[in-house]
């Protein structure tokens, strides 16, 4: 392959697509029995290849859950975590126990992405002054799996409501490794254009995110 | 807009138009010295509101940094930090000097994306075991943007050879706001479908980074 090519032009058509991919995207926490077909997830990481990683270290590590066990641990963890973050008093209270934070018994897929904090790729380049452009790498990797999901149809599920430290013991990954997100996979039982926190109530949207400071 | 809707579905066009976006994407060093149309940036900055936060904090804080004064500043800082990290030996060394790591003299738009860790947003959810969901959510605003502007043809580059506490300083933005990426934007010099640091040799692609554990 040519180094220098032409970069394909994209048309009207498929931007306005993207902004609707970008619309539709959301966090899936309800998700149907029916699972994913053989090879897609293949293809999804694949994908991931092509994602920003600083000075290409390539950090990005996946492990796929199928143990029950080990499945079992991960909603043990969560439950824990959640009942320790539930710390709201009154009506707020009250909206938090309702809000479904998380599809992990549902889910038919439970894929977990780490940063490998201990590679040698990239040899420290873009690193030596920000040195967590290397988990960034990781979340840009996570980020365009959710992207290529949700154009198939399938839903993604981010669980941050768990110790990084704990699911990399009940996972035994390797010394090193650093959870960045703990996915639930699967198609979407339910569509929704709006998010479920802006839905229950729970936040509203700022302009203060697309405002832009001119310095 | 009713809350529960049909989610559009991709054709397989889109579908292989997004990977050829993903593909191409690039982290962009060498730029045009043409404008960005009038009204573009905002734009881009909109659609990243639909990008996933964590709790629906929204927490990412656009800076246009237009002063000439300030520009000089931000290009000092960034000599300053590629001296320090520049600690290779022999081959290496010099392969390092030859790399183009920043197009921050010829970029037409200087772009600093700030996460706010004081915001109250979101009110801590699914923040309580993982702090750093927080500017994970600014991470992903940023490679929204980044998509955005590629589907349009327009190029960005992540700088992060710079100390984020120098840039906040430079910038004189709020306490409490932290530098998570700082972007070169406009129109590509050049086009490649492979990366400037597999190009010249840096770094190779690894299988790692899309193999699948099982557990």
């Amino acid at each position: 392959m040519p180094s220098q090519a032409t970069c394909p032009s994209f048309d009207r058509a498929f931007f306005e697509d993207l902004e609707r991919l970008f619309a539709w995207r959301r966090d899936v926490r309800r998700f149907k029995a029916q699972p994913l077909e053989e090879g897609v997830l293949e293809r999804l990481i694949t994908l991931t290849a092509f994602s920003p990683s600083v000075g290409y270290s390539q950090p990005t590590r996946f492990v796929r859950v199928n143990d029950r066990a080990r499945r079992s641990a991960v909603i043990v963890e969560y439950e824990r975590c959640n009942a320790a973050a539930a710390r709201y008093a009154g009506e707020r209270r009250a909206t938090y126990d309702a809000l479904k934070l998380a599809g992990l018994r549902e889910a038919p897929m439970h894929l977990a992405a780490f940063v490998d904090t201990t590679t040698s790729r990239g040899r420290g380049l873009g690193r030596h002054s920000m040195p967590e452009m290397l988990e960034y790498s990781t979340v840009l990797a996570v980020h365009t799996l959710w992207l290529a999901a949700r154009a198939r149809g399938i839903g993604v599920g981010w669980v941050s409501i768990v110790d990084p430290d704990t699911i990399a013991r009940i996972l035994d990954v390797p010394q090193g490794w650093k959870l960045v997100a703990y996915l639930c996979i699967g198609y979407p039982e339910e569509e929704h254009l709006d998010r479920e926190l802006a839905r229950t109530g729970w936040e509203s949207a700022t302009d203060e995110a697309t405002a832009i400071l001119e310095r």
